[in-house]
């Protein structure tokens, strides 16, 4: 790294105004861990009672944070927490060395805010493999716990990029009882997404008091249906980490029964995750698969995902070329049940395949035209069962090549 | 396609000289099926007596010719059989007009060549969900009648490349009882190649007398190690088929017990599929993953699966970058049992990670000189258990999405 990318042109046009959270407060400082002239920590710190959720990769290979952070969740929530999280180097696959440097900032971000060592959750993304120069980080707390304040999680989403080409955050408010209750969250992640658990690092904070099973639940279920169901390139990483905090500032409750909330949070981590994939390495076209007819929601996934996945269907959107034999190859080989004599395929609105051959309908000027969109929407019915899924992707690019045969170097 | 792609810089020097098999005579022909000035059909005629064993695609979407191919393995051999195979056209995802036109071209030549359509083994190859006219293979049956000749193979290899760069053969012959069994093999592959089952398209031929179920289950045994462990892009075909076919014509009898013929057979197997590896679309670089220590073979498998169809991994030694942070991303999300502490990796004879992090020998220097080399081999060791793998791939390059963007425009 060190050279900058060009930002993606699947980019939102600007960063939305993130409201300060009552409970939270922020500082970024420039440790460099392995970036020069930018911000690579970000601290956060969180009023006492602050309860704290968390959903993590599955990868065997997780880095020594996130094994960490998992111990971690659920914890006494009396005396406040923090969240510290670096850029660079993801001191993953680092043996003891890895626990070490772990254990080394989660202390010393302890002793800085007064904290227990128990409440501070930490991250670090970037080159795996390499030893975290963590005294570069603990140099800087002492900085850091003296600049915190209420504002700050732009900066905070700029210090944690990686090959990120824009910050990402989202936010919503809520009304319940006639007082307002905040969502605002933060995401970096453009390459090795394909989230098994988790994904990426994404954080977010509310002013709302929540009990930390309800938390918990509410987050890992609506994970499912976001961070869950993107992919850029199929491969997992070893640092995904989303973290909530609830801080309770607002004086508002909220329980599982509070729908109106759990809409707003989706919102804001389904908007997250889709700014992941318009960040997606080399992306040029945002991709939506939606799968119907399956013979189980599950069943669904795993077409949506294996057509999301395809080097081959990837390539062809990129291609622009409306070239829906990859699809059928595409869930041909997922292993989940399809007949090939029920299948049909929509590119957008065009009916390309109906139940196994290609539509009367089709057109392939047509087809080729809605292809030079930068959003793309392509659906297949299975004609077995109810079964449903939604996921996001970006095309394979020249531009993924680029940045990943040489990202070390 | 219709333009030429240049000939892979990993392909061997020369296509090898490849022997008469008795009772087997080859023609090809340009059908011109979609491809104009050059064969694009064979067809091999196989003596009365002749056995042919079969492995074939798992896809749920598999192509009218394979589930052909599969309903007729096993059929009486009295009569004799024949193998016709088109490219340029799978034939796949065409519905009911898919079967017609398999029906029919089997028909034809059954006809042509006074052999039940029972034994007409079919199967096509190129682009899929497109009408495959096959009025313009059955007008050439007389003419492929007519030239049928001992030689041939050669010939019928080039016939049956798409984006294959070079022609793929492979022979041995083994000496029992003091007389020579020849065996002879031809494939055709380089994208959408993540064998499931089988592979491509792959023929094999001896002149051994060996009963069926021997034949097939030698094959299936032997594909596991060989066209089973291969990937360019984790994309799996419509349409892979392998065939074997045993002539009987030298008069020795083989059976499972032999070992000599079946390790010749092994190499044949594995050197064609080694060639498809050679003829990667964009390859530059033959990468052999070799995985030991793992829980069990099964688990050692998916593990170097995973590591070879990784998108990171590949880009990475596309690169030339000794990038094995990668490679235990890989093994992480792969599903199969790790335990990062345990984990060591060498590229070539260079350890670069031991028992989960970096190695004391590691030299960065070295590494990236290994890296420079046309064949790559990682090793990981798991340091679970005696489960081993061993499977090969090509690196990802800007040369497959140059192919893969526009390969139907």
């Amino acid at each position: 790294m060190g050279k900058s990318l060009p930002v993606s042109p699947l980019a939102p046009d600007s960063f939305p105004d993130l409201p300060e959270i009552g409970g939270l407060r922020i500082a970024t400082a420039e440790a460099g861990v392995r970036y020069a002239g930018r911000a690579d920590v970000m601290l956060a710190h969180l009023a006492p009672g602050t309860t704290v959720a968390g959903v993590f990769t599955r990868s065997a290979t997780r880095s020594a944070a996130v094994l960490d952070c998992q111990a971690k969740i659920g914890g006494a929530t009396g005396e406040g927490a923090a969240i510290l999280v670096n850029s660079g180097n993801a001191n993953a696959f680092t043996g003891r060395r890895g626990a070490d440097a772990v254990a080394a900032v989660s202390k010393t971000t302890a002793d800085r805010l007064g904290i227990p060592a128990e409440r501070v959750f930490t991250a670090s993304t970037g080159v795996i493999g390499e030893p975290l120069p963590h005294d570069r980080i603990t140099a800087c707390l002492d900085d850091l716990a003296a600049r915190l304040t209420p504002g700050g999680l732009a900066d905070a989403a700029r210090a944690i990029m990686t090959t990120d080409t824009f910050p990402k955050g989202a936010t919503e408010t809520v009304t319940i009882d006639g007082q307002h209750v905040r969502i605002a969250g933060i995401a970096k992640g453009s390459g090795m997404i394909a989230p098994d658990m988790a994904t990426m690092l994404v954080y977010i904070f509310t002013d709302a008091a929540m009990e930390q099973p309800v938390l918990q639940d509410m987050l890992s279920v609506l994970n499912r249906s976001t961070f869950n169901c993107i992919s850029v390139d199929s491969d997992t990483s070893t640092s995904d980490t989303l973290l909530m905090a609830a801080t309770g500032t607002s004086g508002i409750r909220v329980t599982e029964t509070n729908v109106g909330f759990m809409e707003a949070l989706r919102r804001v981590m389904l908007d997250l995750a889709h700014q992941v994939v318009r960040d997606g390495e080399g992306a040029t076209k945002f991709v939506e698969i939606s799968v119907t007819g399956a013979a189980s929601d599950a069943e669904a996934r795993v077409h949506a995902k294996s057509i999301a996945n395809s080097p081959l269907v990837k390539t062809a959107i990129a291609g622009e070329d409306p070239n829906w034999g990859r699809v059928v190859m595409a869930v041909g080989k997922s292993g989940a049940r399809a007949d090939r004599d029920r299948l049909s395929i929509w590119f957008g609105d065009l009916e390309v395949a109906r139940e196994g051959q290609v539509s009367p309908d089709h057109d392939e000027n047509k087809a080729a035209t809605y292809m030079t969109n930068e959003e793309i929407v392509i659906h297949v019915d299975l004609g077995l069962g109810g079964g449903t899924a939604r996921v996001w992707t970006c095309d394979l690019t020249h531009g993924y090549i680029d940045i990943n045969a040489d990202y070390r170097s």
